[in-house]
């Protein structure tokens, strides 16, 4: 085996080029082996064999600076860069994330899991070699999904003003996560059809320099167009065709399928018994899907609007097919996603848009100043929102409400079971007072509790669960069953607790908390999210200028990287039994 | 005169077309004397006169739909639609704003002033009015300025996949607020060279309609173009060259000091005494330039990044020309902004990038993925963070203190006087511990401190200015001098305050708010931004668990527009009586 023995680029370069395509099938195999046993993005990886041994075998990192766009292609790249193991041994499986890492290697130059920044980091990259007077050659490796990103764009558009040598690869595999759309997409495959010949170029119309290279599985080929760009004085693109999913017939037959992979069997494809996606994922999908599709049974008005990831929110290929024009996919764009549904809404539509939280961050602008600012009727649902969701670095997503509590007029509803989310979906839709956005609860599973309070406008007003004394609980969302049972934990020591269920994430219940503040000593509030800027600042604000004492649970302002979620509660002292020996020293105190 | 006879678009329609030309230097001139008395967008509403009497000839707004992008240019667009008085009747200016507004016309669909989002809007219109299966027009008109945003690409792809009718005007006057810069704009100048026959069209390239159209100010050739349009069963884009400032040849021949016009005498151009720009922007701007241009003498690692405002931090096209490569704009491209600046910092250089607040909300993910993920040493100037800063709703900056501060790992600094900035950008560009940001001063003009305490490490500790008991004021940034004279006020009232210069706008120094609290009964922040999110609820959470009272003033979560500043502190009780008023009650109590 060639790749055991590969401890850095050095050793791919010095194989004789008869070996490549051996190894090739090595690093292959490995990617099939670890994600069928972990879970990864199986497709894009094996898309990108041929074309990262190639780059090691032309550029010299880290000297030469390789920038792997969203790093979904990045497993290569990590077992020719000396984590091999990583990938052949299950026992250290652990020891390479799934992204691009700087903290793993010298060849790692970002940590990145979100699209399209790769040439905006490379013109950079470019722009401060230029400026120390060194001479290496600097890369972006970017995928076809990601160029509908407007960075890609912003980056393309001013890669041509570097005056200055940059390499663009463009690993054109045909697929986003799900199908591209977008009208770039009708250039790369009038490209693809014509071996680049096509003059509908928005490469060339940019002003950038262009090569095609149709086989994108062929490491000769490779190694020589890359050669040509080496040492280029001016910014040039390399179109490649490769294939998603190439070498393992399953991910080949059904590219967004194997997309991101949880663990399968190797023969046959099939998803292991048990390794299915998060349940509690997989349920709020189902029944947003199936809530959406009986609206638009009903209310022609109802569009559901999606950037890429049309499963989160239960659009399977079917409810897709089914709900024809009033399913939009917009690609991997989510600023027209959010300024799009701030139109769709203005003339007379009511747009719900499913999003997770980690990418709605790059919609700030428009949440503020198209949705927000014009105040139309439209619902975003926010997934993944929580401790328990993606632990991966790159995608927290428990940093919305800071981000969401900025935007005037937005309410932002924290559901505590499927059944408030699904009465709060409906509300939505119907409600005329502005932009609503809904967290999707995650931590905790699917909880029920068909005995919650309905309300006809959850615009504000909190829920009162349990009407006790001297401790009062906030347990925002997800994090109700933790209040519920530091509640019964507390009665325990004698303390009957007020428990209150806030349903809104960014909007004290000021009357609700003055009454609590003059018949409680102590207040505790209950997070699923980052303390900064997040739920409970707003309540200890609320209750400062008076004597009750308020304790404030959540997550830090923080990078974490794959952690367990228990344990980074733990951390944060969000345990039943912390959070009740708190409450109960601060009211004895 | 016939503009003063135009009471709605049907006026205008009903009108000869030989009376055009004449109706367009009306128009003209009211742009003009109202510029040049209130200040405004001189230069893009000059431009489009024509084009905008041409489109209330063709479409029938507000049944078709015209969305203005940014709305630059929509000056000649409200005095067509019932709103000429407030260009004509100096006594009457206040009743229109100088941006699109569904406040105050039903021919205004959006309130808007940020860049690149009319195609996204737009898209949303055609798709809402598809899915009512209504049948009228909708145009976007985007200037080429606007084209950089990635957004506006994000738009342009998915127009394409709209199957239905579209119109999107290129109102091309070859330049940005400063000289465009980007590879797009080759492709506009391909075109224009060639009335539209270029090949280098990344219109038709992404599988768009095409036309040009040379003469933008010939309302006749104009009327004939859109009429061709009129009912598209696709998207279309109609390529228009004009030109910035047109009919005024004091604008005409200098655009980028046009683009935004303080008062003016009309017979010369000149700025009318004591009309120019906000003296603390001007005046922070000039420092700002002319210590980043010393630093580039003596540290070659410095660069100056910028997204199409280069003078908001001094740099004037002589201070760019002797920066040579070390000043880069961007364009209009704010995420591509903090991207690049990720990379240059990266590979060694230390980036300065200067950015209003309100413009960078754009690149909230590229703040927390690329800049604050990696760690960079970077250095982010925030311009207008501010109740002082612009006063339109769609330019508000003082949203900056939630959205940076829930950012890992950013150092978020709020000097106090000139002083304290320069040093705290100086330290900036040496600090390696992370990026820094800071929050340029506004209110109160240029405040000199020389005696403020210096920092060897900015990103914690504040600044104790003066010991007293009973009462602490922590006063944020440039809000210190209000803290100052609260803390006379309170002297008065024989209470010695403590007065504290926080330094830092999102990090608490738990030390000191522990030893205040231990000291003194009532503390009161103070910030000039929103208090959702804010500097006050994070020193509020910090002193929750105890016993002392905390009061927190600040601006409203709200959209609040052409307000006037003292008044609106006043509404939020912040005055020096009001403040010191409820500390005292608070003491008391």
């Amino acid at each position: 085996m060639y790749l055991e023995h590969v401890n850095s680029p050095e050793d791919v370069r010095a194989l004789p080029a008869s070996a490549l395509p051996t190894l090739a099938d090595e690093v292959r195999a490995a990617i099939i082996e670890r994600t069928s046993a972990i879970g990864g993005h199986t497709g894009s990886n094996l898309a990108t064999v041929e074309l990262t041994i190639a780059l090691h075998r032309v550029f010299e990192t880290p000297h030469d600076k390789i920038v792997f766009d969203v790093s979904h292609q990045s497993y290569a790249h990590k077992m020719l860069t000396g984590r091999a193991a990583a990938f052949l041994d299950p026992a250290r499986y652990a020891e390479a994330s799934g992204f691009s890492n700087p903290g793993e290697s010298e060849h790692d130059l970002f940590s990145m899991g979100h699209t399209s920044t790769s040439i905006s980091l490379a013109c950079g990259l470019a722009s401060a070699r230029d400026l120390a007077g060194e001479t290496y050659d600097v890369v972006a490796v970017i995928g076809d999904g990601s160029l509908s990103g407007g960075l890609a764009f912003e980056g393309l558009d001013n890669a041509v003003e570097l005056g200055s040598g940059l390499i663009i690869v463009v690993n054109d595999n045909e697929w986003s996560i799900a199908p591209n759309r977008g009208g770039i997409y009708r250039s790369l495959a009038d490209l693809r059809a014509t071996q680049g010949a096509s003059e509908h170029n928005v490469f060339r119309a940019l002003g950038l320099d262009y090569r095609y290279l149709e086989d994108g599985h062929d490491v000769a080929a490779l190694e020589v167009a890359l050669s040509e760009l080496r040492g280029t004085d001016h910014p040039v693109v390399l179109h490649v065709h490769t294939e998603k999913g190439h070498g393992y017939a399953p991910a080949a037959a059904n590219p967004e399928g194997w997309h991101h992979a949880v663990p399968f069997d190797v023969a046959t494809g099939a998803v292991r018994p048990g390794a299915a996606a998060h349940p509690a994922d997989e349920n709020y999908a189902n029944v947003t899907g199936a809530l959406l599709a009986d609206w638009m049974q009903t209310d022609p008005r109802v569009v559901a609007v999606n950037a890429a990831t049309p499963y989160i929110m239960g659009f399977s290929p079917e409810l897709r097919e089914r709900a024809g024009r009033r399913f939009v996919d917009v690609g991997i764009a989510e600023e027209h996603a959010v300024s799009y549904v701030t139109g769709l809404a203005r003339a007379g539509a009511r747009p719900v848009l499913g999003i997770y939280a980690t990418f709605l961050q790059r919609a700030y602008d428009q949440l503020w100043h198209d949705l927000c600012l014009n105040g139309v009727p439209a619902t975003i649902l926010v997934f993944g929102a929580s401790a328990f969701g993606t632990t991966d670095v790159t995608h927290l997503g428990f940093f919305d409400i800071p981000m969401l509590g900025s935007m005037p007029g937005l309410t932002y509803l924290a559901p505590t079971c499927i059944e408030e989310y699904l009465d709060m979906l409906s509300w939505s839709i119907e409600h005329e007072g502005g932009p609503v956005a809904i967290r999707v609860p995650v931590a905790g599973g699917v909880t029920s509790r068909p005995e919650f309070a309905r309300s006809d406008d959850y615009t504000h007003g909190w829920e009162v669960l349990r009407k006790g004394s001297q401790i009062a609980l906030l347990a925002l969302g997800d994090f109700l069953p933790l209040g519920e049972k530091i509640a019964d934990a507390l009665a325990v020591n004698d303390v009957s607790a007020t428990l209150v269920n806030p349903r809104l994430a960014t909007t004290p219940d000021k009357d609700l908390l003055g009454r609590l503040a003059a018949d409680h000593r102590v207040i505790v509030t209950l997070e699923d999210g980052i303390l900064d800027g997040g739920f409970g600042e707003r309540c200890a604000r609320a209750l400062a200028a008076g004597d009750v004492r308020t304790l404030c649970y959540g997550l830090p302002r923080a990078f974490v990287d794959r952690y367990d979620p228990a344990e980074l509660l733990a951390r944060c002292g969000i345990t039943v039994e912390g959070v009740a020996g708190d409450a109960l020293g601060a009211l004895g105190a």
